[in-house]
């Protein structure tokens, strides 16, 4: 095998937050040269003998302070000049979740951590934002088949503030009734007795997503589809 | 920049084409241990210079004489195992191509080449069985929402040969009435004069796929979807 290649690999996660009713990034504000002070993606290079997702999960820990329950691959980014000091391949990892269960801290390579508002995003190390936007992209799929949405939110939710994440994230207005019918329609929501009142509206239930029942129906063939 | 790492990175391709009804995957022989003589996904170390793509389409024409239109990424497979020489970091990609079309021929690396069905693939070197599996996933996958059956098919069609196509690749029967209804009424088939007749069923009009007319819809916001 030539032992010429000397191209390093590293990994970078986009982790999302739904917070303040805007999607969230996790963005760490590097202490090392190059982009020193500039804010980007929590990663860092693959050590010798762990796995790739294994490497995104110390790094997230080590610079954010952030655990996260599932991973999934985005996809890699190679172009030879990349990165200035060396030429480095980053595969790219995102990841959900609900910013309220965990307390952000910077360390190691990170002289700062914090959630940005993914429409306010300061300037970028390396290539992290063209990541952001293809991470974005793959989100805004997936929302439509499958029920991601429900990783976002808080365990107990109005039907409006689904409504509500849908349209931020999808970046678009939707039919409010044919989505209330559609997403009803699937069985996978439990309407609670516990009742809130939004803003000036008439008091309205709480929902949970009923994980379970939606395994279940997907067993059975069941396809998730907002289109 | 940590200079310890020693991974390395290598492309695989799994190059798909449609071949006498059946769904192939091109595949080489190797000529160099490990795995010697053993089948395996063309592919290769990435070269210090050279973009990711630009590595699979060398170590295509290198290994198999197949050049490719179009190069989708895959997944990026790292397990620290996964080559008995060195760790290796693969970036697979998938690509679609007429078997006619090109003359396959085997070089450098590789000492045969061949189309293999991919129900009866032989035993393939490192984890190339489940790279294709995954490719496979993603093809079935994006049957249903990309025109991109007629990629594989000839120029000049019969619609039953679109039909057994998608039987094919799906692994499932389809709806042959509600197929051809669905798939006529987005508007991107042109209906030839010309007929043929296939076994000792009546003559039938051949079709030909209009791209031009596609990418108008889709601009249009019309969606593609065979579900």
């Amino acid at each position: 095998m030539a032992t010429l290649q000397n191209i390093k690999v590293a990994v970078d996660a986009v982790v999302f937050g739904y917070k303040d009713k805007t999607l969230n990034i996790l963005l760490i504000k590097r202490n090392i040269a190059p982009y020193k002070n500039s804010w980007a993606l929590p990663g860092g290079l693959v050590l010798e003998n762990e796995s790739l997702e294994k490497a995104v999960e110390r790094e997230l820990k080590e610079e954010t302070n952030v655990t996260v329950d599932y991973l999934e691959q985005l996809y890699s980014f190679g172009k030879p000049d990349r990165d200035p000091r060396n030429r480095v391949v980053s595969i790219t990892y995102f990841a959900l979740v609900k910013p309220e269960h965990h307390t952000i801290k910077a360390d190691t390579d990170a002289n700062d951590v914090a959630w940005f508002d993914i429409n306010k995003l300061p300037e970028l190390a390396f290539d992290h934002k063209e990541i952001i936007n293809i991470a974005k992209k793959r989100l805004q799929g997936k929302l439509t088949y499958e029920p991601i949405g429900f990783d976002l939110l808080n365990t107990k939710f109005l039907f409006s503030d689904l409504e509500k994440l849908y349209m931020t994230i999808l970046q678009k207005q939707i039919d409010r009734r044919n989505f209330r019918k559609k997403i009803l329609s699937f069985n996978i929501l439990e309407e609670l007795d516990e009742r809130v009142s939004e803003g000036r509206g008439r008091p309205a239930n709480l929902f949970k997503f009923n994980k379970k029942q939606y395994f279940k129906h997907k067993k059975d063939g069941f396809l998730f589809d907002i289109k």
